[in-house]
């Protein structure tokens, strides 16, 4: 058998058909046949080589909804026909002392769906069976793609630092991640500040769930929240004003990176130490979380904002994606013929 | 009535034979005849100026142990005769988020005890009962003074961020707060790894309670620790090769500044959001916390290692302390004639 997916040749190059053959299924493996994918930035990263480590050809997708097509003979969780979600990672060990805390998205051997393996730009791909999380009922599935990737990586946050419903909670950026991220905090019950450069974003950030709206460009506005935020999401990943973000926490407050922002941060000890302040970074969630946050978007009717492209146009979407022109997630509908 | 001290007239000045009027006890504030006072680094930075913010003729002194003689008529929780200590803070509103949240320490109007007021090289200092702390059966008052400022200091991130005694902690810098932080880490429950760049403070540091003891300029032991700390307190405030103690944390690890680091710490955003890694300070704590260090310190015997001074000789012991060669704590013991 094969797989039938579209890869990149070289970095930044147009994608072209491309099939594979998968081997055997594993003992604990899944195969999933996809409906639909989500593209994320990563995917572009990943395409552009922009990490050094991408191999060519690459299947770029990790943000997969699909169906259970065959399971191995050691799968007990899911069965053909369940349909589930797949997003950055695929495999962990199983038995580190991360995978054996509940961190399995901490294990230092995890494998990330589309580094040195194909990913969800196809009409079949393959995970561990921990990775691969059933969809609850109340979750649209052409939908769903952006959650088990973007959605995860500012839903775990929430989790990991015990932030709760009287906390004030700012997130930077209203793009793919941060407008899953002003739902989350909204329905988590917090105060939720959203932080935007663009004036243009104040309504729809409102219409998400931001009960107040920064210009991040005006600092007089920034000085007025200065000392009031329990935690502060950054879901961008250019560099920013970050001792005007420090100041806007409130004492014991934390600034939470989940954007790969590759400038160093630079930050004075003292203004960590006084108000006891925290920086911190994250990566996706667990299994464990994963089901959780669908659970809680079923119950909250949380959904990204999706534009939806068939997969033959694969190219067109990630033009879309690369200009900036998603509002807020783009989703690939597999429409190649069986 | 006079209070007789010793003040700088100017930054890096001697200190000299000064007395002042404090006028009348406040309701709430208590008065300390100074039997000892623990000589601190922010001393020296308050008597130098490094701060901007010293004003002369300056009292320094603020890890004072002495005898309540005096209380205001609203002052319920110590009376004239009891054994108390005092450190960097004399007073919080009481009133604020942070002061009803069990913070004192972060009160944004807390009065410190060197800042704008006069501190302990005196025969007498004053401050607001809530920081004249108890001194329980067990502690030396001759030793505790350095509790009331470095002690704290350390023993306060061991309460803020969960410390379970199954973690693996690391100290960097075996000097003032280092070698109380070690004992504190020790009887914690935790295994205890020192960082020092002087090889001749290993057998000091293991007799203390380190574990194992790292010598910070060698980049092969730095290498071997990579991925086991689960909390670094750093207890210096010159710059080191931050990104080798952020590559020593464990996953969910977290590196922790009590130390004064002028230089911006920098950090690559990758290196914390893999891991799962945190960045933090804190300042002091509170006065619930200082009364459960103290009775730490009894149950465990932890004292700091002093060597001691009369305060008539203030300016030998801050020459001493100045040139680097105090182990590992100044105590002045009051000489004054009543």
């Amino acid at each position: 058998m094969s797989i039938r997916a579209f890869a990149a040749q070289q970095p930044k190059g147009e994608l072209k058909a491309f099939e594979y053959d998968p081997g055997a299924l594993g003992d604990e493996q899944v195969e999933i046949a996809v409906s639909h994918c989500g593209i994320c930035h990563s995917d572009l990263s990943m395409l552009d080589n922009d990490w050094g480590m991408s191999a060519y050809p690459l299947v770029a997708g990790h943000e997969v909804v699909g169906t259970v097509t065959a399971v191995g003979s050691r799968v007990a969780t899911v069965k053909p026909g369940a349909r589930v979600g797949l997003g950055w990672y695929s495999q962990s060990c199983m038995r580190c002392r991360q995978c054996m805390s509940g961190d399995h998205n901490l294990c230092p051997t995890a494998e990330q769906t589309i580094v040195g393996r194909h990913g969800g730009f196809a009409n079949k791909v393959r995970a561990h069976w921990a990775w691969a999380t059933p969809l609850p009922e109340g979750i649209d599935p052409v939908k769903a793609g952006p959650l088990f990737c973007g959605g995860l990586t500012v839903f775990n946050p929430l989790v990991q630092f015990d932030v709760r419903p009287t906390h004030r909670v700012g997130i930077v950026g209203i793009g793919g991640l941060g407008h899953m991220a002003v739902q989350f905090a909204n329905k988590w019950g917090c105060e939720v500040v959203a932080f935007s450069s663009s004036a243009g974003k104040t309504d729809e950030a409102k219409r998400l769930g931001a009960h107040h709206v920064v210009n991040s460009k005006d600092d007089a506005a920034m000085q007025k929240i200065a000392g009031t935020l329990d935690l502060i999401l950054v879901t961008v990943n250019v560099p920013l004003n970050w001792p005007a973000y420090i100041a806007a926490l409130a004492p014991k407050g934390r600034l939470h990176f989940v954007g790969a922002v590759l400038e160093p941060i630079a930050v004075p000890a003292m203004a960590m130490i006084m108000p006891q302040k925290s920086l911190s970074g994250s990566p996706l969630g667990s299994p464990v979380t994963t089901a959780d946050m669908l659970a809680f978007c079923a119950r909250h009717k949380i959904e990204p904002v999706t534009e939806t492209f068939p997969l033959t146009k694969v190219n067109d979407a990630l033009a879309h994606v690369r200009a900036g022109k998603a509002r807020y997630r783009v989703v690939l509908e597999n429409d190649l013929k069986v």
